[in-house]
């Protein structure tokens, strides 16, 4: 591994301004966690429970969803109030995004008053702390002798690993260290556990998170033990014999998640189902718990990069590819069954089975950000922009007040009424859950994009997505300044201004769904370089008011599924740019699984800024199977298909399930 | 309703003597009744459980599916050895179903061994029941108090009822009374308890079955009592307040089947699972469990036939179309989902995610065989046809040692392995199950298919299925015989041969599938009578030896489902009399599901007497869908798609699963 000056964009350097991601930043600041803060103190007063997510709900025994009691636990954990723990054994994960999300947000302009109240907060969670540095409401609480002795189901590494993540970035964003102090003597008490010395237990998070969490320790405190303990996480899974099973006889087979959810149950796909079936420099395929895959592959390519091991980033590349190849849907959701919320087998992607998790979309974006800065690939950064502008958006309603867990490609309410194996899928969002792992996720995420949006190599900027907004970065010998203006993702052309003046090199990401056609100019002049990797890279010399205007192709596509997908077979997609489009009840009626798109239609965009938060729609003449003339028969030999013509309206897969109940679909027969 | 004279043809007087039944027949006495025997004494020494059931098997605690503990349950209840109970709560009834079955087999001809081993198993039964007449070895050994409290889960009733329906038939079989007077004695108890007085409990059961039984004692005691009381049961369900809230209440919300299966669980549809979220008689589809919905409707026809209810019959044939217009498998497969085994809404045929339980669709033969017995339709006996045909054929493997749970019409072995939504979803048939209803419910049906053959309705016989067989038969004042000789289903030709000279009416079924095409003749002359209702009814002075040849449409045909079934839309299925053909990866490779049927192939028929015991294929020439050139892309927009010509080899849907584990499809994509 070359060992170069990496760096991703600072939070409080990039400003989105306008668009789409204007929008729905702003939308995340001034109402998402606002409200987020309500749900946690329970006093939102109209948040609507969700009771379809079946595995957790009832395994917990939590089937209100609502209230959170996640402020409360911390209250009664720090003694100020008296009362039990309730919810979900990782309740304390809830906090620690909301914490996260502040912080990002405090990067991007202070806010006083809402500092306060995390200064209040993180206060409370250090009376919530123990003596030791033990922090986990729910073992203090409820089990307090039991402290790691479940670490396959009870998520306490978990919960730590997210609070580092919430406690790096408050200091980052604020300078201030009680949180980082707090959690850094959290990791020193695992560390003491915990590691490859013989007097000490050789586990492993049972959810992967913690991983994460000590690079960002290591990040802001430069200890290294924290970066050897990620490493020691990911090097000790899998190992023979296994951790969890020692754990399991030692407590003598005492369960957490007790019917549902033994750790060798009959959803858990046993070890697979937390990535433990094998050391994971041997995993070539993602397997399980979809969002521990993305939290574990994260992790992991932090480490091989900041311990340059070729070997893991060589695994990491391999689950990539088996995820991007074979086991991710075109929405960049993954996790095809509800069971386990976990991956199947490859190409299996059922479309109105499937689970989508919005977690494991928002764990894509952290994947791919992490693999772009191990190397700098296009694809990964079309593969982060695919879960992006899909299925993570597609995750929140548009007034950002209700939210997806599951985000399915094919959905009908009457069946997710009455056929069971589709009561995961909601075809209305809910305004909270009993699992609540999904929205603060978003939140953290949105409210870190500018991270996203660069990646820097030495001397080179890679614009991995592309929105409006004014960049400050850091190169390793230059700070720059970028300005990006575009309508994208409603329009192909995106204009870049170098706002600095100097040698260094801009990479326009050419996106896989434009590679054919494409055009860069530099000043009005067309550039000629060509792109490599995904990438087309300028190195020039820059002078302040430089303008590159780069248009893509965006007229919409027809795209196919490789014929080993069988429930995609003879079936077509429409997609725009970077958004997958969708047919929805409220457009085109219902029955829509019996449209027809002839391959001879024309596409044909059409701008809608009054509809939807504005949207382009994609207009086609479309088919649809008329009834049989007689329709009490249900087989018949003697037919004669009979197609009325149908005005086809899609519009951008994100945005559907905001007009009510109805049904959708991603994918439509072709003929 | 018309009062005529009706009967059934009786077991003994019908001997199906050769072609596809005559082997099964003869697999069922020779092979599967003696190695259920073993089953029931836990002697079977190859039996490989399975585990799969998952929904049972979990909840029951028995994951072991082996052994069946049935016969020492009925020891231990005896007092003739010590021990505890094992297995389901109704593991009655696997014993009821084989006396039942053997019961049949004994009518066909004596077995003076098989007759002993069967009068000690009764006099263990008989040592098994209480003083006042009680019998069910799980509330006998596991909960003495606690009798008739919780109808609802735990099947006291639905043993009793199997048990009735083996008594009458050992006593029709035998003239041996024993076991007839042990299920008087706890009919006359249940009477006892349960019915309209007020001194009584206003029960019913929580699965039906009961209702059957009693109808069947009623047959054979002419005790109108047994009669009332199944009209009672009918008449109770659904009323209210709810008999099983309260007896819920009553115990203190306890229940038997912990966690999947409280009786308003999240798997149980609520009341709709058993069938009481309405009074019977306001009931218009078939909602919940497909099995108990099949002998809900099966007692409701015998007690609307027997006490001329016409409003009763009138609910039972909207029922009825309910399920052939809406809710039924093109294989007379019935139940969506595994999740309580149940229906969902109309038009929902998922064909990978089916149930498709044996038991249903034997089920499905008893409905319609008191439907026919009711009023003689064709369309009765058409869907008798098909469920016989197809499903329940499918149920048992061709040497009839292992069986079929679950019925898909689309299998695909790695699916059912990585994907826990499937894997309820088998492709090698186990040996035995854990719940084991299906097995001994194939037995008593096949060993009691005479019964099907024939309705006899005053002077006239409805000629139901066709099969070479030769019978004596009652009408109203004729006794008659008949020979009929057939290579049906392998044939459209069947010869029917009247024995008896006389005045009387033979009715031909015409298939739906053939009322386009058919010819008939009455000793080489072409008959005049055109089919009404779906029968031919030829009214006629017979002379003995006068020969009726029906010639059926044998035209391998196409088939399409209304393109309300949305996971049918573009696809074809392939039917040759009533057999529906699938294709197997034996014969066509693996990727069935890339697989396209041309509009415009042939379809030709190609008799293999060496194949899969003798079957007739289909073959026809199709398209593969090719790979991308590029296979590690998975989605695409510039596809140029390519097909592989493939010569195609249909075998019908029953054969399937005999040459190994391996993919299926019953429908294909067409072009």
């Amino acid at each position: 591994m070359k060992e170069n000056y990496i760096a991703s964009a600072n939070i409080k350097d990039v400003t989105i301004s306008s668009g789409l991601f204007g929008r729905v930043s702003r939308l995340v600041r001034e109402k998402v966690i606002p409200y987020q803060w309500e749900i946690l103190n329970d006093t939102a007063k109209d948040a609507v429970p969700d009771h379809s997510i079946e595995n957790f709900s009832v395994a917990e025994g939590n089937d209100q969803g609502y209230p959170s009691h996640c402020i409360a636990n911390f209250k009664i954990a720090a003694g100020d109030e008296t009362g039990d723990f309730y919810g979900m054994v990782f309740q304390d994960s809830d906090l620690a995004k909301w914490l996260e999300a502040v912080s990002y947000q405090l990067m991007s302009g202070p806010d006083p008053e809402l500092e306060r109240q995390v200064d209040d907060t993180i206060d409370l969670i250090g009376r919530a702390q123990q003596e030791d540095g033990y922090l986990n409401t729910y073992f203090t609480i409820k089990e307090p002798g039991n402290r790691f002795t479940n670490l396959c189901e009870c998520h306490e590494m978990y919960c730590a690993g997210h609070m580092m993540e919430a406690a790096a970035a408050y200091y980052e964003a604020t300078g201030k260290d009680k949180l980082l102090k707090i959690m850094c003597r959290m990791a020193d008490l695992i560390d003491e556990n915990f590691g490859p010395e013989e007097n000490k237990r050789h586990g492993y998070p049972g959810h992967e998170e913690i991983e994460l969490g000590l690079v960002k320790l290591y990040k802001v405190t430069n200890d290294k033990r924290y970066l050897r303990l990620a490493k020691y996480f990911i090097d000790e899974r899998g190992k023979n014999p296994l951790y969890f099973d020692i754990e399991f006889e030692k407590r003598n087979h005492a369960s957490h998640f007790s019917y549902l959810y033994p750790p060798y149950g009959m959803y858990s796909n046993g070890p697979k189902y937390a990535q433990y079936h094998l050391p994971v420099r041997e995993q070539k395929t993602f397997e399980g718990h979809a969002v521990r895959c993305m939290y574990l592959a994260s992790g992991a390519v932090d480490v091989a990069r900041l311990t340059g091991d070729e070997e893991l980033l060589s695994v990491c590349r391999g689950l990539y590819k088996n995820m991007v190849q074979r086991r991710m849907y075109l929405t960049g959701g993954i996790g095809s069954t509800a069971k386990a919320e976990m991956f199947t087998s490859d190409y299996d992607l059922p479309n109105d089975l499937v689970y989508g998790e919005t977690c494991a979309s928002v764990g894509i974006m952290f994947f791919t950000k992490r693999l772009m800065e191990a190397e700098q690939k296009g694809d990964y950064a079309d593969t982060m922009e695919r879960a992006l502008f899909n299925t993570c958006l597609a995750g929140m309603s548009l007034d950002g007040r209700s939210f997806f867990y599951v985000n399915p490609l094919e959905a009908d309410p009457v069946l997710s009424r009455e056929n069971p194996d589709k009561a995961h899928v909601l075809t209305v969002r809910p305004s909270w859950f009993g699992c609540a792992c999904c929205p603060p996720n978003l939140s953290r995420m949105i409210t870190s994009l500018p991270e996203y949006l660069y990646t820097v190599c030495d001397d080179q900027v890679y614009m991995n997505l592309y929105m409006s907004n004014q960049a400050k970065l850091q190169l390793k010998s230059h700070a720059i300044e970028l300005e990006v203006d575009t309508e994208y993702p409603y329009e192909g052309v995106v204009k870049i201004t170098a706002k600095t003046t100097g040698s260094y090199g801009i990479c326009l990401r050419i996106p896989s769904w434009s590679r054919e056609r494409w055009k860069a100019e530099i000043n009005g002049k067309r550039v000629s370089e060509q792109p490599s990797d995904g990438f087309l890279c300028i190195d020039h010399n820059w002078n302040e008011g430089d303008v590159i205007v780069l248009e893509l192709d965006f007229e919409p596509k027809r795209v196919y599924a490789n014929p080993r997908v069988s429930k995609d077979v003879g079936k077509v997609a429409v997609q725009c740019g970077p958004l997958v489009y969708c047919l929805e009840e409220a457009d085109n009626g219902k029955g829509l699984q019996r449209i027809y798109l002839p391959k001879s239609s024309q596409l044909q965009l059409m701008s809608r800024k009054d509809k939807l938060e504005g949207i382009n729609e994609i207009h086609a003449k479309g088919l649809r199977l008329r009834d049989m003339e007689d329709t009490s028969v249900l087989y018949e030999s003697n037919v004669e298909w009979n197609y009325d013509e149908v005005d086809l309206v899609f519009i951008p897969y994100y945005a559907w399930a905001n007009r009510g109940e109805n049904e959708m679909t991603v994918w439509i027969h072709e003929n």
